[in-house]
């Protein structure tokens, strides 16, 4: 048995298998080849089986998700048989003496950057198309596994580091735990162990081995401690410790369905934050009173072009239906920073939690920002929708935003379509914002402060930079002045004001947070009961 | 004549010759060798060459900086007639029938690898070594200019952008102008060419070609242009504008030591910001009442290991001696974010601006801080010495600089050496600070507010990244608040506030900032004379 330490970003525990999770390898490496003709034998052999996998795809595709989706996949062949794109690559192996996995991706570069510089949309999304093409013909040349981390049974997830598009790709329901060696309490893998009721690790001091693969492990979020190959009394212990919490959370879910208030009478909202709309079991499950942060990248995350008016609509309806009449906050793409999205094109930044993201990219893209507007409207007659827009710092946004918004609703009644009024709020989550809350009060409807910017950004911390962990204080004395400061104008200006940060599911600071006058707090779906007991109690 | 278009720092005239900055191409390609032998052959052509090299530097060192200071570069001739170095290129080089430069740079980061895992500090500063001359003799294979930029006339320097350390290694009595392609109107070259009183052109439209190398040029700080090989009509035009410039400067130097005061009898104290001791001149030139900041990072920047108590102790007890009586404010170290130093190995960061830096670094590695304190505290005695220190987010970083100020000072009196009592004060440049500043002004005896970064963190935008010029708006109400906050604040608690930061020498917020209380306003030299004639007329 080895037992390993990390930091627990849930108290709770998992047993099950490890499946590691390799990173995939972008670098190819130029070898020089003798032999090309035998190399180019293999080139060939690799298209051959590529384009078998392919075929295999478009079938699949096409029962699961219709001839339109599938389409893709015959794009790819369609490549993979244009004689431009094989001749290149074999020039390249004959004339450079070169392995095929470097000739591959040259070509792909040079036929992606071609199809980029032209002016023509469609082309331009054929540059994706030409590199995905070119990654699965590399990873058959070089025995790679592809992206694709599938697993039968329940697993342990072990990992070096998770992005959220990584963990976009996962398939939630087969996963039990998340232990990465790098990474911060802050990190997006702690945000979705807390919205799944599952354990993570993260900074553990375990080395990211092939050779876990499959080996029985316990994960205990209580004390951070992961066991590879446990005897048979800790795992006895720890399978005790199990049955407690989940007696625990029987108890908890007495609470479902009462009211969340003081003993004083001060009635708290509890809504959930979510993902994705694959979330909103784990929302009726914990109780909560609505959806207080509904994160709409995932639908961008998840795809491999922009989703359309259509796609967006359907979730967002499917969203508003579940929760029936409940509130469900949706707030508008904030992608930037450390959520990059390639199709977005977006350039590399020094300091990109400070850069070009949010609704400074959807100002400045409209059609992005009202293909999400429209769909958002023409979901709201469904259910009882607000529209929360991110990352604001002056009220000249907020006038530029609904203009846009204004014009959408224009839209909407020219081509006939219904749509309900909603109430319409802005995260509070830079210190620009807090300072003129004032004047932003008057604009909308609601506020939400965003704990995690706020923090950030007021002690000037990157809140994923591990190495500063210890200097990240989210109970620092100027958050809850500048809660307090929020609060007040919201309140002076008749608007109710939220916290949805992580802050909001901390129970050690909930007394302040309720005496600060929050009127609702929106936190993982998992800290719904727990919190809801704490006020009660209060 | 062609005319290009950026913007421009400073609004001045400079008509010269263009010298074309390139940045050092640190991209080594592998490429296939059939001859192996004679590419060993042109591996020990380059290194004869490079020995010839460093033995000229040798010498050079030995006469201008003395034995001790020239040691390094028989270091580096030693490792140029290292066994084990030659046989593992050669090796490289045959095995693998691969390029020269290859073969170096591949030995020289295992070397340096090697070197830097050793737990032996002599060792570790060696694998810095390796890598320069590797980079010496790759430089040569390719015929590749060196990073050395030396030029006997004034030039208009032309480049991509400018990073801190390399405008450190410019000799700047011979630079008329920077013009950049990239860079925000907020870097660094931006701040130095204010320093200088020369113009400077950011995200200027031009390219970086090789040929402009000599052109004559002009470039026009009043309307943003440059011109190249401009007409004899434009340049007699210039010229003019030129000395009508020159004029007004002179009727400026008529304020050169009068009071800075308002006509309602309201004292500004005018001090100058500087990057170096090489700054003084200008200091003294514009009339300056003191330093307002001086940026002690030069000494480290300049330096290709810490700098020592003594090295430092000579810089501080010059600009102290040179500043006669008046104030001279040195902010201790203030490294990390966009000024990154090899020595210090600090790791790759996301979000530099908001990581590792300054303060942080200092009070995690004692050692660097009390040699600098020593060294300040040991100059106190020369001069009217105060004391900052940047980055401060909480009263416990305050705390905890006071106790080492403490054992520095106990220290020094164990050692018998003499220092005088100094002011010490805080950068409020976090939001955190602005928050908490009412507790912050109990511990110090003035506040420096730093706009720049204060600004960058209110607004959440990286101030060098020109996709968000933009939005960066200094004269924010957000901003107006802090400092508000800040200054009451202060002077509730009986201590002055300066602001420091490029909006101090912002002439149309000066009105602003005189009635929000400000005590002091510490700018560019450059900036000193205009400013006290807007305060004088106000």
């Amino acid at each position: 048995m080895n037992r390993y330490k990390g930091k627990s970003a849930f108290p709770s525990i998992a047993i099950g298998k490890i499946m590691v999770l390799k990173k995939q390898e972008n670098t190819i490496s130029r070898t020089h080849i003798d032999d090309t003709g035998a190399e180019i034998e293999r080139f060939e052999e690799a298209k051959k089986e590529a384009l078998l996998q392919l075929n295999d795809l478009y079938q699949k595709a096409c029962k699961e998700a219709g001839e339109a989706n599938a389409a893709v996949f015959e794009v790819h062949q369609m490549m993979l048989t244009d004689e431009d794109f094989l001749e290149a690559v074999k020039n390249i192996i004959e004339l450079q003496s070169v392995n095929a996995e470097y000739a591959v991706s040259v070509t792909a570069d040079n036929f992606a950057g071609m199809f980029a510089d032209l002016d023509d949309d469609y082309m331009k999304e054929r540059a994706i198309d030409v590199k995905d093409v070119a990654g699965r013909v590399v990873n058959i040349l070089s025995q790679r596994e592809g992206t694709a981390n599938h697993f039968e049974e329940p697993v342990i997830i072990l990992a070096e580091d998770l992005t959220p598009s990584e963990t976009v790709q996962l398939d939630k329901e087969k996963v039990l735990a998340f232990v990465t060696k790098s990474g911060s309490l802050n990190s997006h893998t702690v945000i979705l162990a807390r919205t799944m009721n599952i354990p993570a690790l993260v900074s553990t001091d375990i080395d990211i081995l092939e050779e876990y693969n499959g080996v029985l492990a316990i994960v205990d979020g209580h004390t951070g401690h992961i066991y590879l190959n446990p005897d048979e009394e800790t795992l006895s212990r720890i399978k005790e410790k199990q049955a407690g919490d989940l007696e625990e959370r029987k108890l908890l879910q007495e609470l479902k369905g009462k009211e969340t208030v003081t003993k004083a009478g001060q009635k708290i909202h509890l809504y959930a934050n979510i993902g994705s709309e694959n979330d909103l079991g784990y929302v009726l499950q914990n109780g909560a009173e609505g959806i207080g942060l509904f994160r709409s990248e995932f639908l961008y995350l998840e795809n491999r072009d922009y989703p359309t008016e259509e796609q967006q609509f359907c979730a967002y309806k499917k969203v508003l239906e579940t929760m029936g009449g409940k509130k469900v906050i949706i707030r508008t793409l904030d992608i930037g920073a450390d959520k990059q999205i390639d199709y977005f094109g977006l350039e590399r930044e020094e300091n990109p939690a400070m850069g070009y993201r949010a609704v400074r990219i959807c100002l400045d893209r409209p059609d992005i920002f009202k293909t999400q507007l429209r769909a958002l409207y023409r979901a709201s007659v469904f259910g009882n929708l607000s529209i929360m827009v991110p990352m604001i710092i002056s009220a000249e946004e907020v006038t530029r935003v609904k203009q846009i918004i204004q014009e959408v609703k224009d839209e909407l009644d020219e081509d006939g379509m219904k749509y309900c009024s909603t109430e319409f709020g802005i995260m509070i989550e830079t210190p620009a914002a807090v300072m003129i809350s004032g004047q932003l009060a008057k604009e909308v409807d609601f506020f939400s402060i965003g704990t995690n910017d706020l923090t950030q950004y007021t002690l000037a911390i990157d809140r994923q930079n591990p190495k500063l962990d210890k200097l990240y204080n989210p109970h620092h004395p100027a958050l809850m002045e500048m809660i307090n400061i929020t609060v007040q104008n919201a309140h002076k200006n008749g608007i109710w004001v939220g916290i949805c940060g992580e802050l909001a599911s901390d129970l050690t600071i909930t007394d302040t947070l309720v005496s600060l006058g929050a009127d609702e707090l929106s936190v993982s779906p998992s800290y719904i009961l727990p919190l809801r007991k704490k006020i009660r109690e209060m």
